[in-house]
């Protein structure tokens, strides 16, 4: 069920896709994702110790750069990573851009 | 010489080089400059129809997330990418950036 936006990817830009990326705290939210996979986002706000509010708007710059699918799972709501679909619109970025941050 | 500011890249973070990757402008100065080496500033903002002032912008941005050098050349002024150093900083990113800048 998805009832929140979501970016179709043929209409994100390589622009977009890039600044969608271009923040500490979503490279940490999208690391983490990267790591874990689907987590509950009450998870990932704790685990980045930031409020909700502030993990919310940066779940939504990643869902309109197609990054970030939200999904509801009863009462609670989880994040996943659109990985394969984010490869095929855009090949070889997210890989590289992973690597980077667990290297920097 | 360099009598602009530079930035030192091992203080360039990932975020801040995917900022400096962010705008479809700087994009495609990137692009040109990974095509053409070495050009003169007159001629990039000449080629993709901006202001100069528009173009000193970006040129900016771009010195500063370390991947352009701006060189002075008698009166003139020409920049290049600093694509090896910035290779050295970020292994792959500025490749996957430019075959999908191409692909796009």
């Amino acid at each position: 069920m998805r009832d929140t936006f979501h970016a179709e990817l043929a209409n994100v830009s390589l622009a977009d896709a890039m600044h969608g990326l271009s923040d500490p705290l979503r490279l940490r939210i999208v690391e983490l994702l990267a790591n874990q996979g689907e987590t509950e986002c009450s998870d990932i706000y704790n685990t980045l110790d930031i409020s909700k509010s502030n993990a919310s708007h940066h779940f939504r710059v990643l869902r309109e750069c197609g990054i970030l699918l939200r999904l509801h799972r009863g009462q609670k709501q989880s994040a996943r990573l659109r990985a394969d679909e984010f490869e095929e619109r855009f090949p070889g970025l997210l890989r590289a851009v992973l690597d980077n941050i667990n290297s920097a």
